[in-house]
């Protein structure tokens, strides 16, 4: 996926929040923002958003000299989600509730001051709304299938949930290889290769990294070890929209994009409305 | 002042407010969003927001070949304001009413859809809000020994309350020489002298341009007519905060500034909370 015109305020803005997570000092903000303010002139026609975005957000992490500013807002988000997650998992869930519940995960902004309870709400509520595209049957038929499965991880606070839709994943097919994938380090709140094993994945699958810090699966960037898994995937479970951002243009049928269209573009390039939760195959073909 | 870290993502959402109002092809409202990013990277440490803002916004007129995309924009603002205003017009308003009502003006969004009925209500519950910095007295006081009053105007919409202001200054006042200086040409919703004709304020004072299109009194831009006015005015009245921003820092003792702090950098430049209604006179000396 190709920027859309509204990607460039959205950049900005979270660059905005990035200094403001990374230093109380104002100068320090006011530098990082104008090296965001540089760093944005790199944008092309053809750029995609989660590269684009990436490479800003770490101009900016470098002018302020902090190469973690979501560090706790990542904790925090982990330790909410856990905490959520323990509670549901003591009940009986189904694999496509599980697959919900994934699709949820990527939603919630486990914010500061946001109690497990109110999250737990929020979670119970979503789990009525229906999937706007629904392939899962055709994800679980292919899993049914299928080798190895590479799934790749968004969020903090959001990979608990998919601990728990993964460990429904192994139950119902076991003679799967899997491999879990984040990002080599730290970038906005993304998953890093710590954090999945911080949450104890690597009991589920073998925890990978794709090689950089640049959100989704940039191609060019990731590593050769990431390249070698992704090609001999059966099934990929894409998780979020930088993940969509970064492979959609490959039209790879083997890729389930599991996310919330939460911004325009992403609700345009799938022909969606904005808001719908998705578990969607990719086009494919030549 | 120059820019705050707050200003990259204000100046870029403003970017896309203008692509939304100039066009609705969002092929074309891409080319100005990259031109935007591309004309950002133009901000230094001690830009004035106002102006940086301003060369970008014109460069997004230029791509997407739209030379006032708040065309419309403006004329509701006109037709609404000068609806209210003119049922405020015929209650006996005192002075220092209408001085609040001007800066009431500063701070209402004509936006579409708004009817004239909600903004009177609204503007009738902010005229019970104290000013939270009054120098009033001084510049009743500085207008009724001066010369020359250069008035400086901000937006379409607020100009109708402008005109009420300006109508009891000079019945208070009658010995001033009034000039009411617009915009060469569109910016954004601020009124150019075009504006200020059909609002009928040549009526009350002589109506000038600033000689350039750039927001506020950027010296450098202005034209040499509008600098001889500013040089031999008496008592110089700015509003809003486009002539703040290019102005605070001349320390010049004959400005007052009659604005709402809207944004934070505003409100952290006077050290007054965000939201404050204000008629400031400029700090001066050496």
């Amino acid at each position: 996926m190709k920027v859309h015109y509204e990607c460039f305020s959205c950049i900005a803005s979270q660059c905005q929040k990035i200094v403001e997570m990374g230093t109380e000092d104002l100068g320090v903000r006011k530098r990082g923002i104008l090296r965001a303010a540089k760093g944005i002139a790199e944008m092309k026609e053809d750029s995609i958003p989660a590269v684009i975005g990436s490479r800003v957000f770490l101009e900016v992490y470098d002018a302020i000299g902090n190469d973690d500013p979501f560090r706790e807002y990542k904790e925090l988000s982990n330790r909410l989600a856990e905490k959520v997650v323990s509670d549901l998992e003591r009940e009986n869930i189904d694999l496509k509730t599980a697959l919900k519940l994934a699709i949820i995960g990527n939603v919630i902004d486990f914010a500061v001051g946001y109690s497990p309870e109110r999250i737990e709400e929020d979670v119970r509520a979503m789990l009525g709304e229906e999937l706007y595209i629904d392939n899962s049957d055709e994800l679980f038929n292919r899993l049914s299938r299928a080798k190895i499965l590479l799934y790749l991880t968004d969020n903090c606070g959001e990979i608990y949930f998919d601990r728990l839709f993964l460990r429904k994943i192994r139950e119902e097919f076991p003679q799967l290889k899997i491999y879990i994938a984040g990002k080599e380090g730290p970038i906005i709140n993304d998953a890093t290769v710590e954090d999945l094993r911080r949450a104890g994945l690597e009991e589920i699958g073998e925890v990978i990294s794709t090689g950089t810090r640049i959100v989704g699966v940039p191609f060019g960037l990731v590593s050769r070890e990431f390249m070698e898994v992704f090609e001999k995937a059966d099934v990929i479970i894409a998780k979020g929209q930088g993940n969509f951002e970064t492979l959609s243009e490959r039209k790879d049928g083997r890729i389930f994009y599991l996310l919330k269209a939460k911004c325009r573009p992403i609700a345009r390039e799938l022909n969606v409305p904005q808001g719908s939760l998705l578990c969607v195959r990719s086009p494919f073909g030549p």
